[in-house]
């Protein structure tokens, strides 16, 4: 029936119009740090002309303005409300962003397309923090953002473990038994094999796994499902049909929370330190020595790639941040090693 | 500056919510044929808590209900506003688009990705009429659309004529000395070429002329120049350096309005027909002679493969409609082909 597709046109529409709105509360708020008053009066007049100016075919330059007075007002609100900031790598409803809640729910998360955009973010003071996978007990380490750590200067802050709970979600309403396939990311396609064989469905590879229920969502695609988090589901208003379909139960990806300024409030009880070693024969085994003898818990090892033929090791380490042995083993370590940075003293906690 | 950049990429995303806005206007004036009453409590209803619902992030539920209560008002009065809904192929800015404003000032022109899509929505009922190009003086025939007017049972009740003015258009406030290259649909610049050549403008082809335009205010993209139309340098806020820039001065296209019921209030002085004949040498020609004999003048010819090996004949004609000719001429022409068929009696105008 016409009336139906053009008010199924119109859902669609009104979809994407809230998201713009939301991506413009974030922009808004964002901005509050970079003036120093949320009034701004000449701003505000130029903001609304040009909407006038541009209300073109059906738009009423008077509706428009209505509009727009009630989204100015708000987004001062917004700016007015004490917040967070958190950038993080994927789009809404993204396995990041969902650490990001769980380890500050105030916070406003903001997606950005790149890691590098995180780290750029938060040198250029948008975002508070950045929050970044650095490895994941099935997938690896996340190298690029070990080569962004070593570039950059920015401090991690804080560390998060969080289980990764795949679900799989279809529209509301649609019948199941009809889902012959089932979008997401190609590392979580792979995470879900044996489930997905299991149920005969079809895996189908999409850039991201948020994206892919954000599509099912906006094509409105029955017959297919998606692969993401529950905050996804949420988001794009999916039902889940079943949580945890991953193959297996230990799946974790750990997060770094950076930030320009260390502003913590408690001291730290694990460390995480990058330095290179000269070209030589087991200069790499005399640093760990230092570690060994002092008898100090290392819980990660990683070699990233620093320049070509040379590597960047990155340690992380269990040792009390007001402890006066940490003096005693950066000295040691400065002697043993190049380029050494301490890239923060931090808790983890499991969320 | 940081709060530079925020607010450009809020002067972007306020760009995308009025196009939405329009986008939900137009479907929403569509609806009105398909209904007995613009006032329909209960999908109302639904909307308002679908956005309650879907209000995520930064968006609270409040804010987005009173934003969508002006705008459902809003949607509510244009419907009840009397108007035309014209379908045309293109972006708004296309040249289709200003031709159908020309043509019905307070139409309300709604974009089609297709020439199909325009044709279906007329028959479907969601346009009163639709505008499309049947001719261009200098690019020759529109296949498509002829191919359309074959398969359809749409009637032609008007024909327009439009002279094509390309104009060059820029963002506003930067410098006309700085552009390098225009953008701009291949054909559009192809008749351009000389004056891109004598200006040192390298042509930079794109898949329409008012999304050139688009794109680059959205970009805001400096250095740049876009070829397109008036409307789309209006449209997209850009400032036109030069009208007319096309190599020729006598670029015209020929446009035909389609309607799936015949309502026109004027008798016609001109006439389309289709029809095809016999595979044997001078059927053509004494279909031709039988317009010959009445002293009837074609003011178009053109052949369209309609099935392999097949062709039909697609001829426009000078005959006032209430002539007792007219039916002569029909029942000669029925007996001489096949597949005979009238497009339409109308009048056209040179807009």
């Amino acid at each position: 029936m016409k009336l139906e597709m053009l008010r199924e046109n119109i859902d669609r529409i009104d979809q994407q119009i809230l998201k713009l709105l939301n991506d413009r509360m974030e922009q808004a708020v964002m901005t509050r740090k970079f003036k120093k008053n949320t009034e701004d009066d000449e701003r505000e007049k130029i903001v609304l002309k040009k909407i006038y100016d541009n209300s073109h075919g059906l738009l009423k330059g008077d509706f428009t303005d209505r509009i727009y007075k009630i989204i100015i007002e708000e987004s001062k609100k917004l700016q007015n409300i004490p917040c967070t900031v958190i950038g993080f790598q994927g789009e809404h409803g993204a396995y990041s962003e969902e650490a990001a809640k769980k380890w500050d729910n105030s916070g406003v998360t903001v997606p950005c397309l790149e890691f590098e955009d995180v780290f750029e973010g938060v040198e250029a003071g948008l975002y508070d923090y950045g929050l970044v996978p650095v490895e994941n007990n099935l997938g690896g380490i996340v190298g690029e953002v070990n080569s962004l750590l070593l570039k950059k200067d920015l401090k991690v802050v804080a560390a998060v473990e969080m289980a990764v709970s795949h679900c799989l979600m279809i529209l509301p309403g649609s019948d199941y038994r009809e889902v012959r396939n089932a979008f997401s990311h190609n590392q979580a396609l792979s995470q879900c094999r044996d489930f997905l064989s299991r149920n005969k469905l079809e895996p189908a590879p999409y850039y991201d796994t948020a994206g892919a229920a954000r599509m099912i969502s906006r094509k409105q695609l029955k017959g297919s499902a998606a692969i993401a988090s529950r905050l996804a589901a949420n988001l794009y208003g999916l039902e889940i049909i079943k949580e945890n379909i991953q193959d297996r139960d230990d799946n974790k990806t750990r997060f770094f929370i950076i930030s320009k300024v260390d502003d913590r409030k408690t001291k730290g009880s694990k460390c995480s330190i990058v330095f290179s070693t000269e070209h030589k024969t087991g200069s790499l085994f005399k640093t760990l020595n230092i570690f060994a003898e002092a008898g100090i818990n290392l819980t990660r090892i990683e070699s990233v790639p620093s320049a070509p033929g040379e590597f960047a090791f990155f340690l992380d380490f269990q040792i009390k941040e007001d402890d006066p042995a940490v003096k005693v083993l950066f000295d040691k370590l400065k002697e043993a090693t190049t380029g050494f940075k301490v890239l923060g003293f931090y808790n983890e906690k499991t969320i």
